[in-house]
């Protein structure tokens, strides 16, 4: 990831949080007070984010030192410490909520991708993300995912094409809007085209799209459409999919599920600071 | 709410999904193409963000007119119109998602809040929200805590006091914490300091402060706090409350719940937005 | 204060005096050259913002060192050395301008809070400053205040709630006003409101607010506030109150004077930077 | 002045007022209200920053309209109308205080510059200002200099050459300083030098720079200065120069005279803005 | 292309030309003149940037119109009309540097990468741009290879693979870089990897990437390429093609020809902007 | 040159290469592994940026060391070794391309600039620069042409006063041009027009400006007009001067000659990083 990304989102969550000043924390805390906190974990789950974590309190104090007790990745139980931070007592507490914050969504979404692909690691198909992310958090989102064992699919309307219902029907076809962006794009690029019934799918085939994402099929259909497309195109299914759905929806054959939930919908994990003396 | 502060949020998300183009659009709708489209739900819930919505079209593409269906808090059923959006065919397909992912994640922090606040509506209490929202939106998440009925707690670190156990523990007790706050907060604003049993409930009350944040309390206790603040101080119970626990807890007699789920485990409403001819 | 935000006011500074280049120090000093440079006093007065004068060097080259002589609140006379500055003779000349240009304004309010704070020390009220800030340097400028022993009141419309007479006006009254003011706001905040007359006094008790601000009172209609009050508000005196008349409105009893002239009316301190050799 | 700096200047100002929102009109006053403001004078002195008054309710809010009923450089008495203000209660109400911290500043300066001008303009003399401004606001208080009838001296260190005490003292002579400047700097630019004495000057002359500093010199010497120049360099009296001295230094026969009070020291008119019914 | 982006690239260069303001044209021109200029070309060549330099303007001022008589991709002739700018003078004479900056820029690019298209047309290959752009003007210059004829290839490191010798050096060979791509990647993407010579075009085949980038390869050896890779993977020659060779390597059969001189080594077209009276 | 200026500049470019991230190298390239590169010459030239080619990889990992083997100035051979960097192996090749953007076109300009000042350096005449620059790289461009031997002309608008054809025309003179400016413009600023003819001449003569631009005119007109001047004003020849063409320019007698082409049609030198082991 973008380091210099990573650092303008911790700063405008810093400059959010603390505004003008942490009042009461300078009220009480000296400036040159040293401490120790430890972030310990208060549930079960997938760590993610500790080296967001580890940014937000260097952003707000070069001088403060951050060991991680665990890696993201890391299976955690209630108690178990994640990290431990040294340094100004000042830029402990008033770093404390962001870094949690990160911490406490990030790790939702690695766990309840890493439950995903647990329920369907017999299956040769990848579960991957939408664009159904937080306003300005989605380069951590997706990297949340993949560290729950997803995978990614477009980053944004600008490294992929995704031809949808809308584009189509403005288009006037399915064969209309491929032939007119095959002109325009890299050659790096692979084109998806969703569709919504047979019809549609043998439409796509013909026109010999890289990808096709069958949106709400039944799994009688997802399975006929595997059929249909005899391996040509990769086939992702993709809408309403959730933690009952996923396996059947695997086995219909399809190379690929896009769940939305996993970002759209994040149940957090719950961390905490202590300052120990 | 501060409305340049809203509009660097939305181009913030806007340049995040669009990058450097929507490549797809861009090579499928030509430039001058006008469309109509129609922003609907597929939940039922409380809506909250249709303002955000127009904003989102409205910076990409200042000709875009956004009609709005339904206000802000008001209750959504599966195929409610919400707005239609009429305009440049490439700027209503490319700021779809952005606005759709504002609408889905705001409506879905009123739907919860609202959600709680049936379940107390006959205990004086007020329901309250937290810092643990998501880093960048805090100020359009606390926004749709109103909608929902709930109201809000400090929106960050500098414009109320909050006094903390690990502020505590590093000022050497609450008398010290409060003491040295006194000396150096505008008097406009209260002191809340949170206490974990009924002794710090004690000092709190002798010191004289405001607002008494009873954290993690079981309801008996609570109640004991009711009973020995007599009324002098505000009481806030707080920690881990949730739909199940909420309408005991408002029976302690206690004068605020905070409730961090509201915004930091969101099920997002469903919605979205159909091209029509 | 949040030392993000100071370093982005720093940044601003710089960037406004030096542009594209200091082209007089870049033509004549050698890039590699080493000095040390000494910041003294020329005035008498109250020292304020050492540190930011720091952060301007730093902010310009890392490996400039820079020594306070002096801390904040400190008494300076004419020669009083402030700071020692060694390192990058480009950079200490570059920065030396806008270095001073902080020091200047802020121990100029600082000093003028000051002479203040001491004409009124022996009664119980307490000075604090206004919203009429130089734009873009407020919280420095509130900061001075605090230097120089004065309160803050609130940063900005954000952080508290100050009913005036244009609310009152819209609102159709006070009862009216507050009324609304009291369904939206955190608990964590008071409510201030300005009356012009004692009939707005009696009404503004009755609905119970916090704060009174006595705007524009003469001292017999202040000491009659002071009366009908009887402790039951705080009270704020304010409007054109200067240097002479600060102790008269001392002493009629108010518990707050607010001042605007500590910020809108600065008179400089003088300090200059030498290289030595 | 370059309106977008200006733009990026008032939405700073507005942000730091601002913040999340005016909680007190917010709560008070209901969206779609109309009102009439206006803006009128509480002192004596000269208009300066209309249009800045103007740009911050624009900013506010597009559809707010602004008639000015007067234009900087015109003379002011108490209760004269400034401008008028019409739309959205929350943008006038909102906006208030910024638009008059820049008029009140703004207007002593050009107010103060004023009565600067009137004493010395039986003189061939021009009044410039410095680099002693304010920091963030230097393109502003430059300008209201120039609405009181001074001239600007360069805006930063990067349009101009100042060669310096400090940078003399490192170059080894003002020779050797002079020379090596020559060598770099745009030919549309002239040098000026900073001389402490007349051996000084007597040096500058022969290097034959353009413009000559004469810093801190009593009358008697500043009148030898403008006998042994005869008329080569341009001389610019500077340090000190009040309003008591101002036209005994004009009466020297210097070319310039720099007044760093202009803007350093400034002394705000008072202007307020009522909502009219 | 996403037009936020385009406005602050257009933004920054006005801030760059303009600074604190045009002193020149702000002396001459009073504030309310009105002109009509117009831009007209003074070379032959493909024009490219008319809705940039439309941008320019209308971001210095919303009241100036711009009325575009020649579409990107047009051919030029000296003395053809480009666009008529009517308003005020001051804002056509401060944008009209940039605004022909960028005209001249972007339709050198657009003018040499058809040059190269033209002589290539009978071929079945594609050209295309690299990375080797000027620093923040990326999304224009491969604007300007579109409007030219070519294509672009990817625009940054993130929304494409590209394994160079770099790579395959320290992942110890093009398998094991592949693997480890395939694993982390968006289904979205094709993988491409360079090769030097037929050893590795032949591990590059077996590891079955989508593209192969063959870098500085004589023709005799791109023809052996071509035979060798029998249409399983695109071909894309690579390295100092020029106006001579570009036929040679066309006709040697790869299937995309990159060249990095379209945007490192432009030669601007001229264009003038002139006031009519 | 504005260290923060140019840190923003090299941000913004490496943002625009790296966006979310380096997905190859990502892939590849553990985190913590080391790597040693080695930038060279594959042109003959002179060398400009190299520092600016530190910083880039600077702001990515302040842990890469960057050891410059040439500074900027000296002549390069193919093969010439620039700069050894070592450190994080992912840094160094993510920075690679955005590093090498900068210096081929900076080396580029110094180098063009060396062949002109070469060609005449036999006359005491001053080449420089021009605005007609990158947009967003101006003050790299004019720093490029300083390090080839040239001169700046002013940096943008603000620094500087050419009346240009245009103003004139606006103005209705030349002499109503210059009165007005010279009422407007800071002493430190010299005046120069742009006159097309020898009676324009005469007439900015006349008005006494300082320097005067010889625009588009012919060899023999230059001598006339070197022929009128007689010494008064200095004289800068503009306008289609090229490699041929300058040195007989030069031999006119003017004594300026400003050379667009110097950063409008910048061939860039080619430079390579690799890898070593």
């Amino acid at each position: 990831m973008n380091q210099l990304l990573l650092e303008a989102i911790v700063d405008r969550a810093l400059f959010e949080d603390i505004g003008t000043g942490d009042i009461t924390t300078e009220s009480i805390i000296p400036a040159g007070e040293q401490a120790r906190g430890l972030i310990h974990s208060k549930d079960y789950g997938v760590l993610a984010g500790v080296e967001i974590a580890r940014l937000v309190f260097q952003r707000l104090d070069r001088q403060i030192t951050f060991v991680a007790r665990k890696r993201d990745g890391q299976l955690l139980q209630p108690g178990d410490p994640i990290a431990e931070v040294f340094g100004s007592a000042r830029g402990i507490l008033s770093g404390e909520r962001v870094a949690l914050n990160f911490l406490q969504r990030l790790s939702g979404i690695a766990t309840r991708t890493r439950q995903y692909v647990e329920k369907i690691k017999e299956y040769p198909v990848t579960l991957v993300d939408t664009r159904k992310t937080t306003p300005g958090l989605r380069i951590l989102e997706k990297y949340a995912v993949r560290v729950g064992g997803g995978a990614n699919h477009r980053f944004g309307l600008y490294d992929a094409v995704l031809i949808k219902d809308n584009h189509i029907q403005l288009a006037g076809g399915i064969y209309a809007a491929v032939e007119r962006v095959r002109r325009q794009i890299p050659h790096t690029m692979r084109v998806e085209v969703e569709v919504e019934n047979l019809e549609q799918l043998q439409e796509a085939l013909e026109v010999g799209v890289d990808i096709i994402l069958l949106d709400n099929m039944e799994q009688a259909m997802l399975r006929q459409a595997v059929e249909i497309n005899q391996g040509r195109a990769w086939l992702e299914a993709s809408g309403g999919i959730n933690a009952e759905t996923v396996v059947e929806v695997a086995a219909t054959g399809v190379n690929l599920i896009s769940v939305g939930s996993f970002t759209h919908s994040v149940k957090a994990l719950d961390f905490s600071l202590d300052i120990e003396v």
